[in-house]
């Protein structure tokens, strides 16, 4: 049966911005960084009223197309609960299309805006963090960035297979407290499929091997050696392939790699991720400046939660 | 200077079995196994006397050109030692050409038979683990076996590229306390070199992602998440491709996946390898007996030591 929610109830929650394709972990590792977007939801009589401020204001529809809007619609109603009407506030700090999961956080902010509607009135009906990356992942056909918005951290995420009934899975790691995340995030977009559109079909069974061994070991570089990043960022999977598309973010991953900055390409780009133990210096600060790029000092962020 | 080991100087070391190419992670993630075997050195006024007890006795060359021999002779080498003669008794345990590192097992006993002759004496030429890990992979031209044989427990290992200068690293990790390994042996044999000629040269850009993925995963699920081992364990980029090379293991494997168990090929085989939380149980060891191989309790080990 279908619960009714009384209007006025309300519900603001901030989402991190994330970074798929973590180095090796193409489609499995992300990391959940410090630039929030947030989204105020309330029930009205009757209606769709929909208010974005900063990024994507006056670019995104204002209609029930709307992602955050159609997040939390799809909430509800996995919850099984209705609402006659709806007011969707979102304040947006994520750039969008420069592979910082602006999508992901906008669907995650939209469900878990609208499951804590239902946690206030039905607490019996709200969804589990599981049934919240399995409805966010339908959305976005892959489970690595909203994972991460969700869990916060870094994430290791699968799916069982390929297919309408796909189950989407995550494992959190507890990120070693010295990591520092930084940002540099260019003035261009990316679009993921476009991005996607230049990997081959087929790779070097040298390289698979390549990626599976740096890949673990990025989880032990994340969790327990921050000293060996730099090793387990490398990758020949996804950023060799996608440097033409960038040049300006993959001569950056170089230079900042060449300094020993555990660098990589942040989703499917064109943001520079820098991982580190130590801050990155004006040094560096100036060569992403040279090629275009604003450094951010963003830091691992916590999971998508209320405010 | 070349210093001049004593006669009568003796050192005797147990060495542990090990994994390699553990579930997704071909080439870099290996795990330590409770099968030893024994070496024992010492100085003798002059020449070469080789014993070999169990796997290998009256098989392997008793000359310079054995195996443990040359690791020991290359271990003192490296730590700028010299014997005049040396007496080499070995008591194997660990099955040969089953995909159980005992190549690996005897290059590391060697290796590390040789270095503790050194450190009593002449303490200042102590090689470290590091060393070990540089002389063993550099006899194999891989790390993984030699990492976990050194280390014990699992280890993700790595080089840094290839060539005559290539440099072998590991990261141990600590293994789950409450995960059981066991091995199901068959009486066939394998050769590495065979095996690594199913494997093609290209694989789809699909199956390197998800194997990396699962490596990434194979770390969470050794160390935090044993109920992620299944998981864990899918394979795309070896196991497939060897199948054919053994068929009763591979069905094997596939059996006891079924069932929920952690069942990946050893090395490159044709032993099976099992992990899980619980026993298997007499129902597991029979169809593995059906399939021609035994069932044995292993344990995850730790690394070669004095004995």
């Amino acid at each position: 049966m279908t619960e009714v929610l009384p209007q006025g109830v309300r519900s603001r929650v901030r989402v991190p911005a994330s970074s798929a394709n973590l180095g090796p972990g193409f489609d499995s590792l992300g990391l959940a960084l410090g630039i929030d977007d947030e989204i105020e939801v309330s029930t009205t009589a009757s209606g769709l009223d929909v208010h974005v401020e900063g990024e994507g204001a006056g670019e995104v529809s204002l209609s029930s197309s709307h992602l955050v809007v159609r997040a939390v619609e799809r909430g509800l109603d996995a919850a099984g609960i209705w609402a006659t009407g709806l007011r969707v506030g979102c304040r947006n700090a994520i750039p969008h299309s420069r592979g910082l999961g602006s999508s992901a956080a906008a669907v995650v902010g939209g469900l878990v805006a609208a499951n804590e509607l239902v946690a206030g009135t039905f607490p019996e009906h709200r969804l589990t963090d599981e049934q919240l990356l399995q409805l966010a992942s339908e959305f976005e056909g892959h489970p690595d960035n909203a994972a991460a918005c969700i869990f916060g951290g870094a994430t290791v995420s699968w799916s069982d297979h390929c297919g309408p009934d796909r189950r989407y899975s995550t494992a959190p790691l507890a990120v070693h407290p010295d990591i520092r995340a930084h940002v540099f995030v260019p003035t261009t977009r990316s679009s993921t499929s476009a991005a996607r559109g230049l990997l081959p079909e087929q790779v070097p069974h040298t390289a698979a091997a390549f990626n599976a061994g740096r890949s673990a070991l990025m989880v032990v570089a994340l969790t327990q050696r921050p000293d060996l990043l730099l090793e387990g960022t490398e990758d020949l999977l996804h950023q060799p392939y996608r440097a033409e598309a960038m040049p300006e973010s993959a001569q950056l991953v170089a230079a900042l790699r060449e300094r020993g900055i555990a660098a990589a390409i942040s989703g499917a780009g064109p943001t520079v991720l820098a991982l580190s133990t130590e801050q990155p210096g004006a040094a560096e600060a100036g060569l992403a400046r040279g090629l275009g790029m604003a450094m951010r000092s963003v830091g691992v962020a916590r999971g998508a939660a209320r405010v």
